[in-house]
């Protein structure tokens, strides 16, 4: 999928949430990027985003991994992560397995940023993308700031472009939120094409909104979205080293939420921007030319048999081989919840392709061949799965491609 | 792969064992193998392997599946397992996902064998290999088998034949053990070439042996021989319905093992035959073109991190595919290593290809990239991995390549 495909099924709009315009960053922010010099390509590899507003919040998740890269380490232990006023990214270059070294490459580009942005260097965020396990040249990126920030202006398109390494479209989305008290707004940008599974903050994701926020809401307003939409994709089963995600409130709108109501207004707003998200990287996913959301119901809701069971089926590369070739392979469906549940005895499930049970109690139901076969050739395939229980779980994934493996094999990350 | 590969490189031969015909099955058993007609191909799809000792003795184990296939529950659930005189295979159709109605057309087989042969119905094993979810004609197989019984011989070719789905060669070991009273055989048939993940036992594995043992003897030397071995391998992650291994004894040689030596001389020659059967599988994982061993020393041993790091690695569509592509890419094994061990603060993990290290503690080593290159470039890879800690785990596996991707989106299992 070179293009963002219609996601608009899978993205329903909430009353008083309604589309915004991506490329206009909120008030008090501002954002810029450039060619530094770091990719062969000569294309952009550094964007640079700020929030003006002295009263500003902030929030930041970022991978768990145990090899985590140098702007996360940095990022997560050294930075005050309620009021982060800026980030600056750049992308070619992971400064991941970079040691040492990498850390104090990463020092270096938050000292610079931190002189010529006039903010504390505990307020810099960092974040890099790209090659796992080369030095990183800092020179080369503190060099360009300036020209960041000559750049920086309301538009959120040379900062978005700048972020992307293997993308094949800009991710962005936004909404207006109506409170009683007036309108906010939240713009995002992402990056991510793969290493992309459910686990903290997956991939760069980068939200601004102008809503008056305590860094306490900041975080739950964040946390809470990330678990349903970013936790909930995959498109190879592989986390990052780099996974980041910051969302910065600056507050200029005036509008804070007043009541719980309020603050559930909010965070569908974020929610519906983040699934957005979500949904454009896995349509991004290395290859990938067709998406599944998987829903799964059954097992105890605090046994996790239905994550389980939704995490396999989404990671798998039989069931994603099928997806490729628009196959309605409830078979491959059975073995993969069969593995989850692995060890509990006989368990009996269900599945559907959009609509059309194709097996009952892990047996060929009588169905619609052509209509299951139309449902598994969707851009858009539904896959439903049921058991005994009333947990359950979404997921969202990619097909596996002869694509995939090709660039993959032939591209050195 | 389309013959199997020299694999002697991960086959040392321990003391006192020595390789011996695979073709050949030890005193005491026959087999054989037929067209049955449920294969359009019209390829051999019905086998049966008998052990004419009255005092044999067996053991067997079972997919932990929560779906797991038909003839895998009548087997485990109605069956003598230290008393299985004969087993009946099929191949084509899987008998998963069938419901009820598979498990009366496995009923019927059992029943059909049980008078053929003359053995009573609970010392008949059932194994089904081949598509899932379609209902299996039990008379299709129940009308061929006086012609199986008129096949038998005590070469094993017809039966291995027989048990064969997509696989690309044959798989077969064996070896001669010479313990003091005497020298006993181990012969192995297996077949597999996708949904191959360490399980509990995975795939079908059929082993006879004429060394005299008892049921207890027959459970342990399986169990042990099954971590070691086929519990080591990984195709595509991906746990199946069917697997079954299943080892027969039946006493003919008069040789028992006597003591401790004895029993580990025993082991050693199931494990040698096992672990070639296994590296055969992976071998010929679907379009695989390269193998690699994977050796991970640290963490705790109890803790079951080096295992844990191992499997990631293992099981990485982005190791896998840069295995395809020859390329030594330690940043995507570190990658791997983190996720496996996410939550646990930062691990320094160091990694070698073929003996060259070209990673310590996270970063790039100063290393000959020529001859890190060539390891990566082998037919049988050897990669290492090691942090802090006194753990070990070891995974062999295959690589991920396009012919694995069209394979998987154009056939239907």
């Amino acid at each position: 999928m070179k293009a963002r495909p219609d996601l608009s099924a899978w993205l329903p709009l909430p009353e008083g949430v309604v589309p915004s315009d991506a490329s206009v960053l909120p008030g008090g922010f501002r954002a810029g990027g450039v060619a530094a010099g770091g990719k062969p390509s000569g294309d952009p590899d550094l964007g640079i985003l700020v929030c003006d507003a002295q009263e500003m919040t902030s929030a930041a998740r970022f991978t768990p991994s145990a090899t985590a890269a140098a702007p996360v380490i940095i990022t997560r232990d050294r930075c005050t992560n309620e009021r982060l006023r800026a980030v600056v990214v750049n992308s070619g270059n992971a400064n991941a397995s970079t040691g040492r070294l990498g850390l104090e490459e990463a020092a270096r580009m938050q000292g610079a940023a931190s002189m010529l942005l006039g903010f504390p260097l505990e307020q810099i965020a960092l974040c890099s993308t790209g090659k796992i396990g080369e030095i990183l040249d800092g020179g080369t990126y503190v060099k360009a700031m300036p020209r960041v920030r000559d750049d920086f202006s309301t538009d959120a398109t040379s900062f978005n472009t700048a972020i992307c390494t293997t993308d094949l479209f800009l991710k962005k989305a936004a909404v207006d939120v109506t409170l009683p008290g007036g309108t906010v707004r939240f713009v995002a940008q992402a990056k991510g094409a793969g290493m992309i599974h459910p686990g903290f903050a997956t991939m760069l994701v980068f939200i601004q909104t102008d809503a008056k926020l305590s860094a306490g809401q900041c975080d739950r307003l964040l946390m809470n979205s990330l678990v349903d939409t970013f936790n909930r994709v995959s498109v190879d089963g592989q986390m990052s080293t780099n996974d980041t995600a910051l969302l910065q409130a600056s507050g200029t709108s005036g509008v804070a939420p007043q009541d719980k109501d309020e603050d559930a207004l909010l965070q569908a707003g974020l929610d519906h921007v983040l699934l957005d998200l979500a949904l454009q990287l896995i349509s991004d996913g290395e290859g990938a030319t067709r998406l599944a959301r998987v829903k799964v119901t059954g097992g105890d809701a605090l046994g996790h048999a239905a994550e389980k069971v939704a995490d396999h089926i989404a990671t798998s590369p039989l069931v994603q081989t099928a997806l490729t070739g628009a196959d309605p392979n409830w078979g491959r469906i059975i073995q993969a919840a069969g593995h989850a549940l692995a060890g509990r005895g006989q368990v009996e499930f269900d599945v559907s392709f959009g609509g059309v049970q194709v097996c009952r109690a892990n047996q060929a139901a009588r169905y619609d061949l052509a209509a299951a076969e139309a449902a598994a050739a969707e851009q858009l395939v539904e896959i439903e799965v049921t058991f005994k229980g009333d947990g359950d779980a979404v997921r969202y994934f990619c097909d596996l491609t002869v694509d995939y493996v090709r660039f993959n094999s032939e591209y050195t990350t």
